[in-house]
């Protein structure tokens, strides 16, 4: 879900693209078991939380700004009541937003209440808001997930068999959505499978989830994944699958290597492969292919710890804790203003200089983006007593922008994005520094198809033709009004 | 504006009418002035508020539940810049409530943002907006003043001349609406003049409000009312007026009579005439119509409290206070549980058992409605030693609901739907029981025709065939999906 | 109650003395009653309240910042169990406050908890806190209550009999004081009588208030006056009455007169008299003292009502409404930045033009402090055209400060303390202006005695010796430290 | 910092200990800096914070409930102005808690403000309440560190030379204090030396902290511990120390291990040792005394982290993450009602059964204290497939309850309080258990005196004759009163 891009006037913020999913069909009190299901995503989402849940009657739905646990605080479950129900969390900003974006959406067609909650970053949805404006929609809402509910409500979908199928087939870009009526639960997956979604049972029940963590977390056990293109029905009958696109084989996919890089939770199991494992393999691959002679190895807590244990277990180089996380800061925290004394200070890691001092440290994080924090950390090790600093990230360079829904700035602002790998190092301020291959990000699949390697090879899935660039999705959308 | 009736599921407010508007153009905080305005309209709506206003770029707002001071509280007016805006205030009601029926709504159509704000009750809304979604249209809100920005994105509407004008006369009812794009404010009022909708000027700008008392407030000159069936443009070529509806003669007209008896502010001119000199005369005409021999006049304050000096002048029998307000009843005021000791005990009026004991009384009020507050209150003045009772109603009995815009209960709740006065004095534990004739009510205005007086009458100057009553309204509108 | 002089560094609130005490005893749901009766004196105080009660064992307590409804809006009373306990209101200031300074406080000393609420002015606070402070004790409120714990602390007092009328004889100025033990409610009156406390039945169970008002509310019994001197114990063996101090005669009492004039509501009785009949003998006594040729009265409301009543009835003119008043200013609401435009436009009170213009009107109120305001309104008056505006006060000219509770300006700043009544006139604007006589002040008394009217000639019924003026209290407490 | 036991009725909150503190001297705007400061020490004590600042002449404060950036949220540092400042974060607790109780106490004595912030438990503070309030005193908080305030204000202390350091002779139990005036901070430390306290050094100004991982957030630099029995006073002429009680030799300190063990935070400096290395010494002792067969090492994040390092460093056996901590539970977190699907589900850790599954896992953590949660998490890991768990613990047995500030339970409810190390082996389910040594404890300071390590020994460094247990502070303080 992202916010939308040519509704400039209504937009007060920036798209951020992440968020997690989750759903249940067949729990008595659904409403408590999304709660606990969001918990566990809510690293894919912190600005905001809502559920909607239906008993068969009545939807009914809450939501608000901030995390699961400040958006529920106190809340009574029994006025959410419904034995089905979907729920969403979405990417945290540090600007205002609009309580109007957060998801999911509930509207009213001809034909009832939907409730939808999308993950992913629909490419063509502005060419749909347009296209359905001309007709004489209105939206009100700045995020791309409205023009589903326009294309379901839409009478040339309602009105000919497989009606989602057919909504959902219009679509371009990547998403995962859940689909809530009255009396049944939907789940859905774009024909490239750029994002997770997974299914799970609990006893009769069925849950689908962003991520496996939160099967786990509410004691579901993981069915399989909701297949690109592939459109999951759960009603009173049971569970339905049906693939509302063709895909012809599995190089079709475009699954987001991202997520198993740095998003997804290491307790995931996503695209088949546990996170962690996949991580630990990425770390030994980079002792393989970026060898040094060090003392010890560091990881950037939390993202870099999985690659951290695997450099550590390649190269022989013994692990050490080198940065402490400060648990605390919160959405809430002030900044202090930087002035000469604090100047490179850092509240979320501070740096253990009895654990580097007068070592040879290697310091393996998941990715660099800007390169701004990754120079300041070599900075601090450096003060710290750090002799030498190598620099080791698990994934190749980030050189070109996402479109389908992970929020990286611009080439422009990308540090790989100009420069070559050498110009980083000397940048950043390290001794060495080392990028995961693409051979061996793909290693633990033991292929390389099926995967969306964009932001390192700027080779696009979709047709990208027209998306110049994400602001130049923004435009002036007001026109000249005839009264 | 009303919540709207087909979509029940979605519907968690009970319908309340009244509401206040007020919009401004040409002043350079436009956001402050509204704030202003929207205080002095304060008692047409306590439920939320909200405010929209533009630069002729940007359109901002901002909205909430609650009183105007307390959303807007510590409100910082340079994050709603913009030299024309509009306002709203939501009638007050004790259950909860959706932050998306909260008006101004600001939406999206292919030409850009509108934000409207809309005072009455549209009798055809159930059927546009079925009619839309028919065609695709999804609703948000459960308002019914939603179903006009659908026909305002309605190509059939945008894309000819006169779009507003057209879309106006799709509608039936009850309405005045304020309209705004980024560099245009709208008011219109319905053909049939049900709402009152006042125009002021102050320096080059131009003020809109329900009530000319919002005028006043902020310093503006009372220029005229918008008429029934007009629309006003205003933007940077200054006023213009069309007729969008052809209003025969004035007796076309159905200007809603209880804002004079009961809603309006005393200081408004509402209709042209003051509200305040209006009441006096109806109490003076009661004191005609219903004569007693008594010691003391008193009003139910505030809203007796003319009338009551009209009687008082009529009857030459001095007025007394025997009613004490408390001011500090707000929207978090618990109620405390009645038992025995407190049942009949009033939070809002105390009596002064000083003024009225061993006192002939006559209580004067504006209307009864369920008749169950009138009988606590003569009880009271028993109980506080009043020797006789005699209850003066400053309008005729209300024996119909209102499809306009007023929360009347149904007929079977209204004391007066089942009851003669004879009945109603017995009911209510009064002596003797004098309502206010319908040609008393009229007398002000040297004329009967051009008001809807359906609530007394039963004559609705519209066709309510198919409404049979506002309950009626509401019915299950969730259909089988077809997936 | 009052903000404590000495202690500067801390005091971050001007001192603000009016508030309103309510205790029970007796009643199951404690709690809740002392709600209600709060509810009743809000109008006493509007800056914080607070309950404590007792069930025999322990003492629970809440308190917080605004009005009652808003402190206690979803209060759970199961939380707050007891079958006594007291209550308080503190008078609303304008600027922040300390919640350490709302009452009740609650305290330890040696032999339990005691919770204290406080109305009034103990003009010998300072000395006895800087008696106990040079004795070790610490201060952790700036207000004046505080002292009286102390007091009851202190071995002198607790070791010997009738230890709380011995700790009550060493105040001086003007308190009423509600004590509560675990198991046990007193109240007391200083010995001068200065604010009104009541004591009403309810059944078995007792309610002591600062005005009658509160008894009405909970449905209680007016029983009598706490007298000036007595000290009040009520526990479970029933009501028990002592005087702690010698009063010779009611010539010795020192009631504060403008209870009756302004501050009291007009269904209480106070002193012995209703107040609403006593301002309309003000009133009536008004039009004997100063009559004038007029077309009509007005009241500024609400505190001018009762004795524009007695005007119109004294004088034969009659009555109208020429302000109207928004109830809606709340806690939060921002006045608008004034310009040109909006100078001289009252938020609070709005002109009735149509009522007003082209008449002689007497403008009824029950005070002038600054002449700020009424300047304002009679120029307001002038504008909406009224031809003669004859303003008439229901007092005399307040001239001295108040050390006993009231919080007037200093004389400097009062009008009345440096112009003579002609100067007001002028400075004013009227065409007349008269303030009622003292005679005309005590007559509803049929007596002139037992009460104070110090701010009216300067009298005061205390040695005022050492307290040249209010703002003379504040020193700078802070001495140098010895380490 | 600890509730005191003897005011049963007004205390509301458990007792719990551990506080942090942060006091500057000569910073120009100290709050903004105490802020970070406090963020550093949040570990420490997470359910309130509060700030004192002076400029010299006046005292600000601030403090609420919640989390360091909760309460501050928005703040505007230029209402607390000052150079000098001290800080206070409470630990955290799952019910309600009373405001009064949120540190820095701010007082008024004789000769001016007094802030007052404590980390400990002063096992005399009941009789010194006791002693006082027999003396007249009152107490307005249910904290024990209430009761030096008393001691600053008592005349016998205020009126000889070095009034503070006799006062704080007076204490006995743990305690560090930070303390302000006006114009002069104070910071001292129990003759036992039992919770750290370190001053650092930024230019001329002067910080000290509980920890020194605040020196670090703030860039100061480390100048040395403040001493047990020392009392250090900066004001304008710089920093002055003396000695306010005699501590023969080192062996008279009692520095409590357990810092070292679970509270202090890793890149921290506490007793001269740094943190994470001492813990990581813990763990490679542990792999000597308890030796095991294994696959893989874990840590129970991210108390266990330092120790299972030096685990997998001295035996060999290569590191993993078996836990995934969820760091999005916060204070308001709703805990599922658990049924019996979701009995053992566990919201802040999961387990990563592909990191687990078939393996010989060897679980390190830092302590034991109920054994449950062990066994909870030991029977997980077996759920998700581990062949064998042995459990390693980074200190002996804790089988005595803390009179000096760590809110353990009664031996009853320790599981080491009547088990043996089998039986707790037996209880959790482990493979093996094994318990650090004392040796092992003292090993990385190379001696074994200066420690208090009364919870593992039973060897008490001061008289707790008469504190039979805990709970047996707790009373019932309610004399009758004579009145």
């Amino acid at each position: 879900m992202s916010a939308f891009s040519s509704s400039k006037p209504v937009v007060d913020d920036r798209p951020r693209e992440f968020c997690g999913l989750f759903g249940v069909y067949g729990i008595p009190e659904a409403g408590s078991m999304i709660y606990q299901g969001l918990f566990s995503l809510q690293h894919r989402g912190q600005e905001g939380a809502g559920i909607a849940v239906a008993d068969g009657e009545t939807v009914s739905s809450a939501k608000g700004q901030g995390l699961v646990s400040e958006v529920f605080a106190g809340k009574d479950w029994s006025t959410l009541p419904g034995h089905l129900g979907v729920g969403h969390v979405r990417y945290s900003t540090t600007g205002s937003t609009r309580i109007q974006n957060v998801q999911p959406l509930v509207v009213e067609c001809v034909d009832g209440i939907w409730a939808v909650a999308h993950n992913g970053n629909l490419v063509n949805a502005e060419r749909l808001r347009l296209m359905y404006q001309e007709a004489g929609a209105i939206f009100q809402t700045s995020t791309d997930s409205e023009v589903l509910v326009h294309l379901l409500a839409d009478p040339m979908f309602r009105k000919r068999p497989r009606r989602v199928a057919r909504a959902l087939a219009e679509l371009e870009g990547s998403f995962c959505f859940l689909l809530m009526t009255r009396n049944c639960l939907m789940a859905a997956r774009d024909p490239h499978g750029f994002r997770p979604l997974s299914i799970g049972k609990l006893g009769d029940a069925y849950i689908v989830a962003s991520e496996t963590c939160a099967l786990d977390q509410v004691g579901a056990t993981f069915l399989r994944d909701v297949e690109p293109g592939e459109l999951i029905i759960i009603d009173e009958t049971g569970m339905h699958s049906s693939m509302y696109a063709e895909v012809k084989d599995e190089s079709d996919h475009a699954r987001c290597i991202f997520e198993m890089v740095y998003f997804a939770r290491p307790d995931s199991r996503v695209f088949g492969e546990n996170v962690h494992l996949a991580r630990v393999a990425y770390g030994k691959r980079l002792a393989e292919e970026y060898p040094v002679e060090a003392d010890i190895v560091i990881s950037v807590p939390d993202s870099g710890n999985s690659a951290a244990l695997g450099y550590s277990i390649g190269s022989g180089i013994p692990l050490e804790h080198g940065f402490i996380r400060n648990h605390y800061i919160g959405r809430t925290f002030i900044m202090p203003q930087q002035d000469d004394r604090s100047a490179g200070v850092d509240m979320k890691l501070a740096v253990l200089p009895e654990a580097v001092r007068g070592k040879r440290v290697v310091v393996v994080d998941d990715s660099i983006v800007r390169g701004t924090t990754a120079r300041r950390r070599v900075m601090r090790l450096r003060d710290a007593g750090a002799k030498e600093v190598h620099v080791r990230i698990s994934c190749p360079p980030i050189r070109n922008p996402c479109f389908y829904g992970i929020d990286f700035p611009t080439s422009d602002e990308l540090v790989a994005g100009g420069m070559e790998v050498e110009q980083i190092r000397d940048y950043i301020g390290a001794d060495t520094l080392g990028y995961l291959s693409l051979e061996g990000l793909f290693a633990p699949f033991g292929e390389k198809c099926g995967f969306c390697d964009a932001c390192f090879t700027g080779k696009y899935p979709t047709d990208i033709t027209g998306i110049s660039g994400k602001h130049a999705l923004e435009k002036e959308s007001e026109l000249d009004l005839e009264l």
